[in-house]
């Protein structure tokens, strides 16, 4: 091959938001891949509020990016050369293979995709990690129960809006929170919230006081700071705050906000839990296989807001998720698909 | 009857530090007790954190004090008139029954105890609330397993003392957290802690990273505050918060300081949930039975600090709990028991 890979690398560990200049461009020769590896040819790449955490030098669920390295990020590829007897050139995969236009990889590193059943841009949405992480922080520690009353934040973005959807299926009161008006109105028409508050013209704690009178049962957190502490208000008796992110403070430069209002887990014999879709590592195929039935079946909508421009645009377009710029799953197209 | 009653009410609600002026002294003659009712000379005075909390105005798990009622309080007393078939002139008891030198009140509303498997004081504390407060919540919310590492702050408090024990006697290697060098020896050497920490004169993180070198899978918390912090950020995987106080934020006259290590849920797989003692009050003849069968086998030290000077003296011993001056659980002798 003489083809030219284009990567994006971790330069500088970001103090607060993270600028252009905490990445560095590399460009390599594309290499043939080694016994028991595959070639593939990147076509999407997820962006993820976790990416944040990742750049930070501190002990997490995993590893921080090491400065010089590709950056880490979950992808979507087409394979174009194959010395793994269960992977073939032209399937396509997901995997964690960075932002980068190629990647030489080993064959169990990837997981094979039937875009036959729901298109490649799917798999890193709903049917990807995305939807996993919806699929077992709500099923999982929400234990959802019908006519119960479940608050999402960040009811526009990926995983909010899947946690919303999943939730209604099992027969809850949802209630989306998002930011702005056009999101608000796609988080009821689209994804079937029974209601939603935006936080940037609402008041929070008024708007749940008025949309939960029993109180919460289950709060689905992505994100953290005051919106976070208005739920933690209205709990209801035995209520479960699913802690699934935090992206309003993961640039804080100082120390995170913690939740004041904590002590109504006491108050209301609530529960306040944390995960990482990583932890659920071993029953990712019972979740797909029930999720990938409830979107073949029309019960679960799958959005996906594809960026264009490749390798090169990674840092702007990472950076709309910190400015809630997305509606749905962000992804960047690097290659068509 | 021609004894008066000596009473304190409240008064104001404190703003920060309850003070004197918070409450009033009040004297009303002792009436007879009405049909069903029983009339109690009160002798021992619980001081509980949780005091504090009862004189806001605000929506918890247990309706404020109204200004101008009697002082809520636990209190053990004995019978001096009885209109109630189960109980009898003589018998000892506790109940709710206010900071005061006697009360009338229905029968059902009382404990009888018996006062020759353990002392009066005994069911004020390892006995009383106090012991299923930690019983409950260590073992119904912390669910610990032998070998696991607990830490407990408050630990040579009236609840933390408890908790410790408990936790030793199913296996587990017990931390506590106390303040200054007194009482981390009485923790270690009369409760069993296998290790203290004097939050006073160490750090805090330091000394759990190193009495914990796997983590901490359950911690329970009576503090709050800069020690929930430390505790939080070193949790080991799917640890265990338990919720059972903030005493170091219950006089903080902004909003309570929030635990803004919280992410340590996340990437631990880790919960942190709340309770109060009287959500098991349909299990209290369970917990008192196991508490009661430890305290015969001796394998149980029950620790009281007694204050003496009787109902004069509340305000300035309940201020005792805010400022750490107490060892075991602080009682207030009214009479003799």
């Amino acid at each position: 091959m003489n083809e030219i890979n284009h990567q994006v690398r971790l330069a500088a560990r970001p103090v607060g938001l993270p600028k252009p200049s905490d990445w560095q461009y590399t460009e390599e020769p594309v290499t043939e891949p080694g016994e028991g590896e595959v070639l593939v040819r990147v076509q999407l790449i997820s962006l993820d509020p976790a990416m944040r955490g990742w750049m930070n030098d501190a002990r997490s669920y995993i590893a921080p990016v090491g400065i010089g390295e590709v950056m880490r990020a979950l992808v979507a590829g087409e394979v174009l050369a194959s010395n793994h007897p269960k992977v073939a050139v032209g399937d396509h995969v997901t995997g964690p293979l960075g932002v980068q236009e190629y990647a030489v990889v080993h064959g169990d590193a990837v997981t094979k995709v039937d875009t036959s059943l729901a298109p490649l841009p799917v798999y890193m949405s709903t049917l990807g990690m995305t939807g996993m992480t919806a699929y077992f922080g709500l099923l999982d520690i929400g234990k959802p129960q019908p006519g119960e009353t479940v608050v999402v934040s960040g009811a526009a973005g990926a995983v909010g809006g899947v946690a919303g959807q999943i939730a209604k299926l099992h027969g809850c009161h949802t209630v989306g929170i998002a930011g702005g008006q056009e999101k608000c109105e796609y988080a009821v028409q689209e994804l079937g919230f029974d209601a939603a508050i935006d936080y940037k013209t609402q008041d929070v704690a008024a708007g749940l006081h008025k949309e939960c009178p029993q109180g919460i049962d289950i709060y689905f957190d992505n994100v953290g700071g005051e919106i976070l502490d208005a739920a933690l208000a209205q709990l209801a008796r035995h209520a479960r705050v699913i802690v699934c992110g935090a992206i309003s403070q993961y640039n804080a430069t100082g120390p995170m906000r913690g939740p004041s209002n904590y002590m109504s887990l006491l108050v209301n014999h609530a529960s306040m839990t944390g995960f990482v879709v990583f932890d659920y590592a071993d029953r990712y195929a019972e979740g797909l296989r029930e999720m990938a039935g409830w979107f073949a079946e029309g019960k679960l909508t799958s959005c996906e807001d594809i960026a264009e421009g490749g390798v090169q645009k990674f840092p702007e377009t990472l950076m709309r998720l910190f400015e809630g710029q997305n509606t749905g799953k962000l992804l960047l197209k690097i290659a068509d698909v």
